[in-house]
C-alpha cells in the first residue's frame, strides 16, 4: 500500500505525517502526484486567530509578525499553541501528471485540508493584511498532496463567501448525518449557534427535520439569530457554565437534546454539552478548543451514556452540501455576508 | 432540574463541575445525597503514573511526594499535566439518606468515576506505597455524589483484579457496542492490544464476532499476546508511526479495519489509527493522551471518512460486562493477574 500523504515533505521529526510535523519543506517544485497553488488569501482558524489576537492585545502588526514567523519557521501556518490552522484560496499553478485531484491549471480553488499540513511559503510579507481579521490577503505558494481535498470556487457565489462556508463545511454535513441516524423528530442544541459553523449546523439540523435551539453568549447574538429565524428557539447562556447551558437547553426543548453540537471556540464547553444531551444522544465537538480528557472524564464522571464525536472536518460531498445549505437558506447567506462585510 | 453532581464541593473556580475544578473541598461531612468511603487503595491512571515516573526518573519517594502534594493542594488526585486521575477501592463508611447509589455502610466497593472529580483526603502520608506502581495502598476518605457510579466488589474475584478490570471497563463495553453496530463480520484492530484495556477490547471484539488484530510495540508483547491467544493476528509496530501501523493492520486483516481501538497511552497515535481504518469505519480513542486537534485535523487532512469517538468511560452495565468477559476468558484473567503479580 502507498499513502500519497506528503511524507517526503516532512523535515522534522522524521516519519510522521505532515500535520504532526514540526516543520515541512515548502519547496515550490512538485512531485508527480502533487499540485502547486498560487496563494491569494488565507483564512485563519477562529481559535488560532483568537489566541494570537489575545496574546498581542489586538496589536495587528504584532499578530502579522507572528503569523509570518510561524510560516517561516514551520513551512506551514500551524499555530503551536492551539494546534490549529485554517485554509486558503488561490489559483492552480501546476498539476503533477499523477495527481488524482479534479483540478487543472488556472482553476480558482479553495483547499479543504487544514493549513496545519499544507506546505506554505509567503512572498509578500503579508503586506496587505492589517492583522485584525481572520481573512489574510497573501501572496506565495502552497502544495497539495495526492490524497487531499480541494474545491473549485463556484461561479454564483463570491469567493470570500465560498471560502467562509468551506472553512466550516464539515459541520453541516456531519450534523445532517447524525440527526438522520436518530428516529424523527430529533432535537438539536447548537452551542455557538450564531457563528459560522453554528448557523450552518442549526440550518442543516432543521433541514433534516429536527427541532432546534441555538445557544448564544449575548443578547446581541440572540437578537441576530432570532432575526435570522434559523432556530426554533434561541437561548442565552455561557457555554462554559454546565448548569446554565443544560438548564437553558432543557427549558427550550422540554428535555435534554438528542444531539448537541459544540461550535464555541473557547475551552471548557465539554461538560455543559454532555449535561445538555439526553441519555443515548450524541455530542459532536467541532471546536478545536475541545479537551479530550475533559470530555472523556466528564461523561464518565457524570455517568452520562452519550456518544461523543470528534468533529471530522471531512465528510464526502461536504463542500457541495454546505454550499447547497447556503443557497437554500437566504438568512444563512446574509449572516455569512454580514460577517464578511464586518471585517 | 437539579444536577446532583457535587457543585457545592467546588472551591475554585466557582461554578464549574468538580472535574473541571482546580480545587475541591474534601471535608468528611456528607450532605444528604452523598456517600463517604473509607479509602483502602488508589489505582492511578496509566498515563498519569507514567508521566510522574518519567518526570522523577523512577524515584519512588519523589513520585509519592508529588502525589501527596497534588491531593493536598487540589482535594483530589488530578494530575495537572495529563489531566487524568484513576479510581479507588474502599469500604462504605456513611450513606446520606437521599443517596440513590445502591450501596450500604460496610460494603466493599470500587468507584467507577474518575479520581479527577472525587473529593479525596489522605491520612497516612501513603506510607505503605513505594511510588513504583500504579496501585497505591492508602488510608483516608473520599466522597461520592448522588450522580456517580460505584460497584460492589464481586465475591469470586480478588479485589486487586476487580479494580484493575473496573479501571478500564468502559473499553470492552463500548467496543462491543460499536462492533455490533456494523454488519458481521467486522474486523477490529486494537493498538496496544497487550495492555489492560487493549486485551479486554480485543476479547470483547472477538466475542462480538469480529476478526481481530492486536498491534503491540515489542516482540515480548507479541509473544505474550500470541501465547494468550486473544487475537486472530498479532503485529509489532510503533503506534506513533502512521505508515507502519496502517501497513501492519492492512497486512494482517487483508484491508483496513472496520473498527480501530486506541489503547496506547502515549501521544501521537491519532494518525496511525485513522490511516488503519476503512472508509466508513470507526476509531475509538481510549487513550487519555489523545489530542483532539490532531485527531480532527488528521482525519480532515487525510480525507478520511471515519467516525471518531471520544472513549466514554461510562456505558450502562459496563462493570458487569467487563467482569463477565474476564470470567469467560481465562487467558484475559491470567494476563491481568500476571500484571498485578508483577507489581
Amino acid at each position: 500500500m502507498t499513502f500519497p500523504v506528503g511524507l517526503d515533505r516532512v523535515i522534522e521529526p522524521a516519519g510522521v505525517l505532515p500535520q504532526a510535523a514540526w516543520r515541512l519543506d515548502a519547496r515550490p517544485e512538485i512531485s508527480a502526484d502533487e499540485v502547486r497553488i498560487s496563494v491569494e488569501r488565507l483564512n485563519l482558524d477562529a481559535a488560532s486567530f483568537r489566541q494570537l489576537a489575545t496574546k498581542h492585545g489586538g496589536d495587528g502588526a504584532a499578530v502579522r509578525a507572528e503569523v509570518l514567523e510561524i510560516i517561516g519557521t514551520r513551512g506551514k501556518m500551524h499555530n503551536p499553541v492551539t494546534g490549529s490552522g485554517g485554509m486558503l484560496i488561490g489559483v492552480v499553478d501546476e498539476v503533477g501528471p499523477e495527481s488524482p485531484l479534479p483540478v487543472k491549471a488556472g482553476d480558482r480553488v479553495a483547499t479543504l485540508v487544514s493549513l496545519t499540513l499544507t506546505p506554505l511559503a509567503i512572498s509578500d510579507a503579508l503586506a496587505g493584511w492589517d492583522g485584525l481579521s481572520e481573512q489574510v490577503p497573501a501572496a506565495g505558494h502552497a502544495i497539495l498532496f495526492g490524497r487531499s481535498v480541494v474545491a473549485v470556487l463556484p461561479a454564483d457565489l463570491a469567493p470570500e463567501l465560498a471560502l467562509a462556508v468551506f472553512d466550516v463545511c464539515g459541520a453541516p454535513a456531519l450534523t445532517d448525518r447524525i440527526v438522520r441516524s436518530y428516529p424523527a423528530p430529533a432535537t438539536v442544541a447548537v452551542l455557538g449557534g450564531a457563528g459560522k459553523s453554528g448557523s450552518l449546523a442549526l440550518t442543516a439540523a432543521r433541514l433534516a427535520g429536527a427541532r432546534t435551539v441555538g445557544v448564544v453568549v449575548s443578547d446581541a447574538e440572540r437578537e441576530a439569530l432570532r432575526g435570522a429565524g434559523l432556530a426554533d428557539h434561541v437561548a442565552v447562556a455561557d457555554a462554559r457554565d454546565p448548569v446554565a447551558v443544560s438548564s437553558a437547553v432543557a427549558a427550550a426543548l422540554g428535555a435534554p437534546a438528542t444531539v448537541t453540537v459544540v461550535c464555541v471556540d473557547v475551552p471548557g464547553c465539554e461538560h455543559g454539552a454532555i449535561l445538555a444531551t439526553a441519555s443515548g444522544g450524541t455530542v459532536i465537538f467541532f471546536s478545536m478548543a475541545t479537551s479530550f480528557p475533559a470530555a472523556a472524564l466528564g461523561a464518565e464522571g457524570l455517568a452520562a451514556d452519550v456518544t461523543m464525536l470528534v468533529g471530522n472536518g471531512y465528510v464526502p460531498g461536504h463542500a457541495e452540501f454546505a454550499l447547497d445549505v447556503v443557497r437554500r437558506t437566504p438568512a444563512v447567506r446574509a449572516l455569512f455576508e454580514s460577517r464578511i462585510a464586518a471585517h
